[in-house]
């Protein structure tokens, strides 16, 4: 084995990426390296590309990005026991510390002290990656590469549908990018009866189409509201999925939840929003919640259950693949809108 | 409209039925008349017919039976305001007193003062039969004749899968009757991912192979506990479905069942059952779920849903449509176990 | 029994009320009619005396206001079998239709078509009140009539306290009103282990502490956050009761709020509140309730279960007695913030 | 410090054990050897003087038993963070492997792995015990000493309780061992309005006495269920908590259980229990939950903070102080059923 590879390198404190030739990390005790065979770019990955004002505040330069890839075993800890070379992988990268009281009491998603490998540590935009051996999730090779390389978002996708009751309830989903996409399959697979899918931008929409959603909607353009209310006999949505992030696709959502109805609220708005509490949660007597990561590990079972039971269609939502060193292009291509969930191939397209 | 009808009448204490003119029932100003399109068998019709021991406890003849139908009401009392002659109708024939703790804190379907119509009141296996007006379920057009008149064992099975988490589950199915059948459409529509159906009758094994069960076994030949272990990675199952009311088959159900599990009890055992608490409830952490009737109304509501999405496909289960007049040889074939879910048409089979 | 009575009248679309002597009410078959023993005034009815935006856009005068009340069965419809003459009752005043999807499925608290007795039709600030049979709440003759007569916001308390696991959790409540104050003692009662009441009146901070509040904050002198979080060992509260319906309150409680609390929200803000929805919500895994009335009718028999135990010491939030016929004093001291519950007594104080 | 310590012995497979001078226990990186200060004993300790079936067939001498226990921690291996030497520890003496599923998932406290140290590897009836860091469980020292040393049934008891709701609730306890003593306030503590305690035994009936049990009631004098179900105006009691693991103690528990009620299970029956399925569980609609051990750890959190808050008043059960040289003393005294709860003190009573 070299002792080198090829990685994605934001280098300094500036907008762009550079692939450059590193060191291969090391690992420890407890430790597994993991040869990455696909990795999947994130919205994240653009935030510190372009380095915005959240990257500016949370990344430390030099940095490999990337939370989201799978790979084969390369070399474990002596420590390690679950895992071997070659076994075919994936990781959770939440790392969490195991000792706060989110931890010890089954709510390690939302550790105190969590860190982020490919964002707060060297991530698996590069080929080979290092993961503590509590993190990696072991595959079953039925699993295709393709569907092992996203299992990250996937999993926010089923965290959020799953946060709640979901068999034969009606559904909105504001927000089409690649989590909002999924959200489409899984919740049509857990016996979701009318998927609504809310999105601005075209591109997405007719990925939303492919997904099989029920009724794609643009709120540029269309009465939302009106359409579902009728669609809904007047009742509105049982279950709210919010995967925009943004004031406006929030304040629809709820406009069109039914009166005690759930809204799952997955997407980050950059700055506080302004919502008519009154109406809109309190009279409603919604139940909102608040969706962080992925639950460990029950939603890494549950999604590759519903993989391996062949219950998911997703490829719709991978409309790229390029190899790791033309990772500038798939930027450009993200931040144009014209792509949704890109793959990367550290050794090239095959 | 004529003042009376044909309709299937247990007459006295003793075992058989015969087909009689009598009136056509009377409807009080909260009541409706509905004129029955089509019947279905439930297996209680067939304790009522046999004159078992059960139905000596329970059953006052003279009495009309059948719980299980649709049709299009006929005429609506004068305070009746949510349906009207025409509308296409099955109901819920549970008839809760209202009153009682258990109704006043959402759990009607455990009412302590229920009556059931076709046990303790006359039923729908008849040209006409009288509902109050609350226990009507109005049908949107859509939903077929067929399925319209089982919603009755159809929601026994929605009330069961339902009644916890089902996505991204294994589920073992104890019992293979109408209802086990119809659950293993609906939790393979909400997202479970492996159904194994369980079930010692040939012909029953037959028609759960073509629900698409994953795995129909039967447990007086192999050896089911090693099969579904093997299956689940060593596990068990996270779902027991125990529909047979036989102690067999529910030990052999939380033998199977994994530690963490939930076990809903919906087969009725005609004598007590011994079980080793120890291992299968205490150790194991299982949570057990006595399932009864459906929720009034949650679960018409989901079943509607589904049957709406065209999530459920029902048709293996219904084997047999005879005219109501043939009532005695639709329960010679039930005794001998050569029908699964039997159509009963008042005016004959068209 | 006398043709006319005293009561609360607001004649017109204009600030004040009257006591006027008017027609005691008719009754239908399914009602009853109820001496007043004694009522309650409620926030609302100070928004409708001072005709204040929301009054103006919901009541219709003339109108009886008054929907805290409890009292003596003077007379039952024909149709009524559940309560009888001389009965010591209550009510649930919130009627709903019993026939939306709400209604349906043991939501019936958030009715879609709820009407208010006191808001949208006569109330009980009267010598006679007449109320639907189903939304009598039948007293036993145990508990204390000034408890009887503020059932309804002790309900509110309850139905927000036990809207999630309150034993051996940490609380902040937020805002100090009467059903504030009700809610420490519920809190209390139900295994809460620290409860922060916090509130900007001096006045209701000195009922707070009588209530036996662990610790009474000030937000406008105090550095809140700080003290809530090394009182937790620097986690955060468990819970947040939210009870001022002001955005300062609301912000304040969810930054005390621990990552996975949970948040519920009864106060009721006038307009649109910003909020962090990154970090309050969706960053921390919160879990957020609106709390509307009362579970119909759950809560009703929880709060009667924790009277009649004695678990519940109400008696420092109930500040005045006064005659109905004081009225507009009473209007007056809760408009300067000098009182916390004031009871009205038709008949005058004994 | 010494090398060899004190240790109650069980040397060889049959009844009794002996006081023994032993090596003080080794501990590796991450793991902590505490100094024993106060150790409580529990029935298992009891099977295991006895040698019982159960103990044959489970133990494998020689053992040092002992499971409950607080200390001081003596030192700590080198990658041990999160206590230090001088630190008031108890622990969670359940040691899971926290690699299958159900330590992935949250339920690490029915681990498929789990080893009980006390039953499995040598416990705490010593001076010294060696637990690993993840088990530790560090203490307030406002937490009296003997509380400290009862944490393990205590948290049996709140596991139980706070298994479902409990607050407002009615409670039946079936078995006044130490666990179901402390049952009864730990469900007081957290809300319950009446606590029925039935036990067949007269000395355990009067401690359930002094812990404050509304009604205690002795099934082998008296009518249970009518009395119980004149309590409850009819309807039963809402939670049946377990403790006693016999036949006629579940049947009766059972039997005085509401439609709809929860039963949490901890009382382990020694071989197969015959029950009604039919009429207890599945036309009751009831829910049962097996209750294993504590969760980890979110039980350690709940009863440490209703300790702190000075909610439990748990003196009446600890009947008993004596030296551990005493202990077979001790176990005579179980074995007659006239102690509840006995503390030992490795280095005698002070």
């Amino acid at each position: 084995m070299a002792d080198t590879m090829l990685a994605v390198v934001k280098p300094e404190a500036k907008a762009g990426a550079e692939i450059q030739d590193v060191k291969i990390p090391k690992f420890g005790p407890n430790e597994v390296l993991v040869k990455v065979k696909v990795a999947s770019v994130c919205g994240t990955d653009v935030h510190i590309y372009n380095w915005d004002a959240w990257a500016q505040s949370r990344i430390h330069p030099p940095l490999i990005p990337g939370h989201e890839f799978c790979g084969e075993v390369a070399a474990v800890g002596d420590e390690v026991t679950t895992v071997k070379e070659g076994d075919f992988v994936s990781a959770e990268m939440h790392v969490n510390c195991g000792k706060c009281y989110q931890c010890r009491t089954g709510d390690a998603h939302i550790c105190q002290h969590v860190k982020i490998i490919g964002v707060d540590a060297n991530g698996a935009f590069a080929e080979y990656v290092t993961i503590p051996e509590s993190n990696i999730w072991k595959l079953d090779p039925a699993i295709p590469l393709e569907y092992a390389s996203i299992l990250d978002p996937l999993g926010n996708a089923v965290h959020t549908v799953l946060s709640g009751d979901i068999a034969a309830k009606t559904v909105a989903i504001t927000g089409c990018g690649p989590i909002g996409l999924f959200a489409i399959a899984v919740a049509k697979a857990c016996g979701a009866t009318k998927v609504f899918a809310i999105e601005v931008n075209e591109y997405r929409r007719k990925v939303a189409e492919k997904m099989k959603a029920d009724l794609v909607l643009d709120p540029t353009t269309q009465d939302v509201k009106s359409i579902i209310m009728e669609a809904t006999d007047g009742i509105g949505v049982d279950v709210l999925l919010e995967m925009a992030g943004h004031k406006d696709a929030i304040r629809l959502g709820f406009d069109v939840l039914r009166l005690g109805g759930r809204a799952s609220l997955l997407g980050i708005p950059s700055r506080p929003v302004e919502l008519n509490f009154a109406n809109d949660i309190i009279f409603k007597g919604a139940t909102i919640l608040g969706i962080n990561g992925r639950k460990m590990y029950q939603t890494w079972y549950q999604m590759t259950a519903l993989l391996k039971a062949g219950k998911l269609d997703l490829h719709p939502v991978i409309t790229d693949r390029i190899a790791m060193s033309d990772f500038s292009k798939g930027m450009e291509m993200l931040n144009k809108g014209t792509a949704s969930k890109i793959l990367l191939y550290p050794n090239g397209v095959k």
